[in-house]
């Protein structure tokens, strides 16, 4: 389906289910994003479980968004349960003014849901010649190091740095092995997952997604993949005023209330310390690119290249909808 | 040996090797505690390598260090290249006295060296009811994911933040398997190293820590350790104004200048957005400690219990020091 046609369906969706034209937009923005950067797991695919909370009313179409400035620099604010892109999107933009004024921003978004991916964010702080960390919560999927039982999200760390050139670095990635929205999509299309990335729920290896759905997912590195989680945890959770500590809802399954997630946003000037910093981060990367390379690879990717080459190239095609996903729209778009 | 005895021998020593009497006992502190968390890689095994580099000018010991106010909140360091501890030491406290102003600080520090664990200066911080990170880079240790030659070090990441007990929650991980630390160790100690961990020079696994130290580590997770790596190299050296992109020297090996690491630290209060804090933390650790366990673990430790545990155990105790290194430090003693 054209681009175009896709961007317009998901703003009359949003719209029948409530949501003003702008925010039906700015949801539109990224999920749109998603399926053209190649991660449709984070796309479509998740548009009839924005709309089932929000009839189900864990989801607030209208939402009344309150927010607090704390200093120049830091910002608070209360997302009131709107969906996940909204509180975001308005968070982002008071940490890119902040940052862009003092140098330096703080900004936690409390009463949150699912925004989607962090780069996404983070690409539009770097674009702005900003250097953005991007720290957000998610529903139990990990068990902590020692535990038998999910309660970590697969919690994204994300980092996100101009380069002087049109593609910024962009470092977003889940401390599981795979992203819980790949494990949700294949089981959707009925595929199978790879061995090594996720436990039954008896603490099996499997390859099911369905069995990896209701089990739980290996973080990276043991220990180490572990406390990254419970890192994000604390920065987006405690810190914000959020859920936390395995109280962030199912967006699929859990509909007993709100998700309640945090974001938090540290954004600041890349030359707060150096007159010159555009020069050594092309240094930088220069560096890296032309080392000697393993036999396969004929170019070192800086982090975010990839999906900005996907981003490109998609552009210009027709997004592509699997069956099943496609008549999920159908039906949403006929309320 | 006893703790005190050793304490006195390093500030001996490097009052024999030219530094101020507190700057010996600013490392002497740094090494003890290294000693006393049980990461003796970060302790004396280090003690002979701070000296050649003093010996051979490439560590300066009577630096003149520069702090540059930026505002309020942001403070740069030029360590002179002094020896790492100093400029981390200076800067570490320069970050708390912000923080506590205004509740959030960004201090760089620049021509600076190996600085030991990050956690112990993340525990300082979260000691003072802080939340800190903490970025250092190292010297090339790991392939840039898609490359055959090492560029990035093994550049810990390091978080703490306050648990409203005596021990904070302090996660410090290099992005390796295993941190290079502990091969150097392996080596000096004729020990084996565990398989997975390293290639030697040929790309070969390998399990001998000689092979180790010429050939690469291996990053935690494959490209998102890589990018992890990427990441705190632009943070500590990029940004900071210090050397970066393979540029940092080897302190063992590498007697041509001054190995210009840098550090940053992003230091803020916990309560910027919530007024309850610790009743939250203490909340989130009581959940996770609390899951069911796997076979064979009695308790679910956040991170920094076990290393605050450790400490507590070797402070009752005498520090037990190699032949080899005991022999290093009695000529180091010797002038």
């Amino acid at each position: 389906m054209k681009i175009n046609l896709v961007k317009k369906l998901i703003i009359d969706i949003f719209l029948k289910h409530g949501l003003s034209k702008n925010h039906s937009k700015v949801c539109s923005e990224a999920i749109i994003n998603a399926e053209l950067v190649g991660a449709p797991s984070h796309g479509l695919a998740r548009l009839s479980s924005y709309c089932k909370r929000i009839k189900k009313k864990v989801i607030n179409p209208k939402p009344k968004i309150i927010v607090k400035k704390i200093s120049s620099s830091v910002t608070s604010i209360d997302a009131d349960n709107a969906i996940g892109f909204i509180g975001a999107d308005i968070g982002i933009n008071y940490a890119i003014k902040n940052a862009k004024k003092t140098g330096i921003a703080f900004v936690a978004v409390k009463n949150s849901g699912h925004y989607g991916l962090s780069g996404y964010y983070g690409e539009k702080v770097a674009k702005k010649n900003l250097v953005a960390f991007c720290f957000t919560n998610a529903p139990p999927a990990i068990a902590p190091y020692g535990a038998k039982k999910t309660l970590f999200g697969t919690n994204p760390i994300c980092f996100a740095a101009p380069t002087g050139s049109k593609v910024p670095f962009v470092f977003d990635t889940s401390i599981s092995m795979i992203n819980r929205g790949k494990i949700r999509r294949a089981a959707k299309l009925g595929k199978k997952i790879p061995t090594g990335v996720a436990l039954d729920k008896y603490g099996n290896p499997t390859t099911d997604p369905k069995k990896a759905l209701v089990g739980l997912q290996l973080p990276i590195a043991g220990f180490k993949g572990s406390g990254l989680a419970w890192m994000i945890d604390i920065l987006s959770g405690v810190i914000t005023g959020a859920n936390h500590g395995g109280k962030v809802k199912d967006p699929f399954d859990d509909f007993s209330g709100p998700q309640n997630i945090g974001h938090l946003f540290i954004v600041f000037k890349p030359n707060l310390f150096v007159k010159n910093y555009l020069i050594r981060i092309k240094e930088n990367l220069k560096r890296v690119k032309k080392l000697p390379k393993i036999k396969g690879i004929k170019r070192i990717y800086y982090p975010g290249e990839n999906k900005s080459e996907r981003f490109k190239i998609n552009s210009k095609k027709n997004i592509y909808i699997p069956q099943n996903i496609l008549s999920e729209i159908n039906k949403l778009n006929k309320g």
